[in-house]
C-alpha cells in the first residue's frame, strides 16, 4: 500500500512575524484559507487517503497538527523528541510503516511547499510510486529549473539513460550553489531542483540506512523491536538521541546506488521567504498584493498583510509589510532572506515573547 | 504690557496617524518630552509670563489645552466656535486684550513650530516688541532662507531702507512659490520665509482690520461691547459666523502700509511633515532616527516611531514608519506631504475612527 509521510518539523523563521516558534510556517495560512500543511494533505487525497498519512513533527507541534488535520488518525501524528534533520524523521516513519505493512511504499513530502498544478504532480507521483514499488529504488522528484536559483539544492541526472516512462538515474546531489555555479547548472540542462519529495519502499530506505547511516539505522532497529510496547516512547527518544543530525539527502541519497529522479513541471515552490509569497500571489495593476485593512497611495510592488489595524502606505515600492498583534515587519523585497537574522537576534537577546 | 497669543487651531493632518482630530500636532510630543504647544509656551516665559499668555484654539481643544498648559489661567484659553483661519482668531484675541489693557502689545505665535536657538529668538522678539510698542507698526519676523523652499510663504523686504536696529520695511508678502520662483527669491537676497509670528499693539491691529477687513472688524467690534456680559459667548459665535475665512497675511499684512520685518536666524521650522521631523532629529551613524522597540538591519535614513509593538526593519531606506494602537503609516521620505491625502481619503470614506 502507499502511504504519505508529511515532514512538518521546521520552524519557518523566514516567515516571522506571522510564523513563530509556537506556530511555524506549515501551520499558517500563507495562501488562501487553509494552512500549507492542510493544503499538502489535501493534494494527496486522490492518491493516499488520510488514514494512510503519517505526519512527523516536533513533539510541541503534535497538538497543532492534530487540530489542523482532524482527518488523520491521532496515532499517525508522530512527535519527534528533538530535531535531528530529515534522516531520523524518515527512519522513524519507516519503522512505523513497516510494522503495519511490510510492503509499505512511502511518499515523503515537506509540509510547507506549494504546488500549483496538482493534477500534473499526481501523475508524476504515480510514475515514481510504480518505480519504487517494483524496483526497490530510491526515487525523488526533480523540478525543471526556470531560473538559476541559488536557494535550492540541485540534482544532476543522466538524460541519456532514461528508463521507461520519463524516469532517470541520478548522478549527484548538489548543495545550494553560488550564482556562477547555478548558471552553469542551468546551461548544462542536466540539473533539476531538489524538491525534497522522496518515494521508496519502507524496507528499501531502511536497507539503505543500514548501509550508509549505520548508527541511525541501529538506533531505530532497537526502537522497532519495542514498538507497540510501553517502552515505545522511551525507545524513540533514545533512537533520536543516538542519531546524527543529518539530512536524508546527504546521509543516504548522495551515496546510494539505486537512485532515480522523475523530472516534473507542476508549479512547485518551497516558498522560502516573503518574496516567494509575493512572486506567487495574484497582483493588482500596480503590482501590489494587499490583505486586510490597507490604504495604498502612489506605491507599487508591495506585499502588505494587515492584522487588526489600518495600514497606510504612501510612496513605497518593493516592500513587504507583515503586521501582527505584537510585532511588525517591514522589509525590502530583496532582503526577505535576512528576516531570519532578525529572529536570530531576538533569540540571542532573549526576546522570547517575539520568536 | 506684552502678551503672548498662541494660535492653536490646526489639525495637523500631515502628522497622521500620531496626530488625529482628537489630538492635533500641537498637542503631541513630536520632539522630546513635551508637546509642541508646551514648548511654545515655555520658550516665551523669559519675555511673557503664563498669566499674560492667551491661547486661541477650536472649542473642542480647549480642554486639551487647559490640561497641557496648567500654568495659563483658564479664562485665557479662548475657544473658537468655528475655524476661520487666522484673521478672526487675531481679532478675537485683540479685543480680549484691549479690554484688560489699552496699551497691550501682542506677540502672535503659531503653537506648533520649532525654534532651536531660543536665546537668539528672544533677542529678535525684543527688537520687534520695541518697534511695535513705540511706532504702532505691524511687525513680523522673517527667517533667513537656507534653501529654495516651496513649502513656505515669503516676505520681500527693503534691504536698503532699514530703520535702526535691524528692522526693515516690508515690500510684499508672497504665497508659497513654485521651484523656479523659490530659486529666484533665494538668489535675489530680498526674500525671507514667513514665520507666521506677528508683533503689534492690539489697538494697531484692530485699526488695520477696520481699514482692510471691515466686516470682520465690525463683527468683533459688536462682540467687544458685550465682553464680560452673559452675552459674550453668543457674541463671539456671531462674530465668527460673520467673519470671512481669511488669513491675517492676506487680509491685512499684504495691504497695510506700516509693516516691518525683523530678519532672524534661530533654527526655526514649522515642522510641516514627518520629513521635517526626520531632518531636525539627531540621527545614528546609519542616519536612522528610532523611537521605541525597534530592531533595524541593513537599513538607513529611516524615521521609526514604535508604539507598543516590536518593529523589525530589514533592508529599508529613506522611509518613515509611525505606529499607533490602531493605525500604522509607512511612507517614503519624499512622499510625506502626501500623508494628508490619506487623511482626506479616510474622511471621504467615513473611516471616522481613524481621523
Amino acid at each position: 500500500m502507499i502511504y504519505s509521510v508529511i515532514m512538518a518539523g521546521g520552524i519557518g523563521s523566514r516567515f516571522w512575524p506571522q510564523s513563530r516558534e509556537a506556530r511555524p510556517k506549515q501551520f499558517i495560512r500563507v495562501f488562501g484559507e487553509r494552512s500549507l500543511i492542510q493544503q499538502t494533505l489535501s493534494r494527496m487525497t486522490s492518491i493516499v487517503p488520510p488514514e494512510r498519512t503519517m505526519v512527523v513533527t516536533h513533539e510541541r507541534y503534535v497538538a497543532l497538527a492534530t487540530e489542523q488535520l482532524p482527518e488523520i488518525p491521532e496515532k499517525n501524528i508522530l512527535g519527534e523528541p528533538i530535531s535531528r534533520n530529515t534522516a531520523p524523521c524518515i527512519a522513524y516513519a519507516a519503522i512505523k510503516l513497516l510494522e503495519i505493512d511490510p510492503d509499505a511504499v512511502m511518499v515523503v513530502l515537506p509540509s510547507d511547499h506549494l504546488i500549483k498544478a496538482e493534477d500534473r504532480f499526481i501523475k508524476i507521483l504515480h510514475k515514481a510510486v510504480d518505480m519504487a514499488k517494483n524496483s526497490g529504488a530510491l526515487v525523488t522528484i526533480g523540478i525543471q529549473p526556470s531560473y538559476p536559483a541559488t536557494g535550492y539544492g540541485y540534482i544532476q541526472y543522466d538524460r541519456s539513460a532514461h528508463e521507461s516512462n520519463g524516469i532517470y538515474p541520478v548522478r549527484t546531489f548538489a548543495e545550494k550553489p553560488n550564482e556562477a555555479t547555478a548558471e552553469r547548472f542551468l546551461d548544462s540542462g542536466d540539473f533539476l531542483w531538489n524538491s525534497g519529495i522522496f518515494i521508496w519502499r519502507a524496507d528499501s530506505i531502511l536497507s539503505n540506512l543500514q548501509l550508509y547511516l549505520r548508527s541511525t539505522w541501529a538506533a531505530f532497529q532497537d526502537a522497532y523491536a519495542r514498538l507497540g510496547t510501553d517502552q515505545e516512547a522511551d525507545a524513540i527518544r533514545q533512537a533520536y538521541h543516538k542519531s546524527a543530525r543529518i539530512s536524508i539527502d546527504v546521509g543516504v541519497m548522495e551515496r546510494a546506488s539505486n537512485v532515480y529522479v522523475v523530472p516534473g513541471n507542476f508549479g512547485w515552490s518551497d516558498i522560502g521567504d516573503w518574496r516567494a509569497v509575493y512572486d506567487l500571489s495574484e497582483k493588482n495593476r500596480h503590482g501590489n498584493v494587499l490583505k486586510g485593512n490597507v490604504i495604498i497611495h502612489n506605491s507599487s510592488r508591495c506585499l502588505v498583510n494587515s492584522g487588526k489595524r489600518l495600514i497606510a502606505i504612501v510612496g513605497l515600492h518593493d516592500t513587504v509589510v507583515v503586521d501582527t498583534d505584537d510585532a511588525l515587519l517591514i522589509c525590502h523585497q530583496n532582503s526577505t532572506q535576512q528576516v531570519k537574522n532578525v529572529v536570530d537576534y531576538l533569540h540571542v537577546h532573549q526576546h522570547k515573547d517575539f520568536v
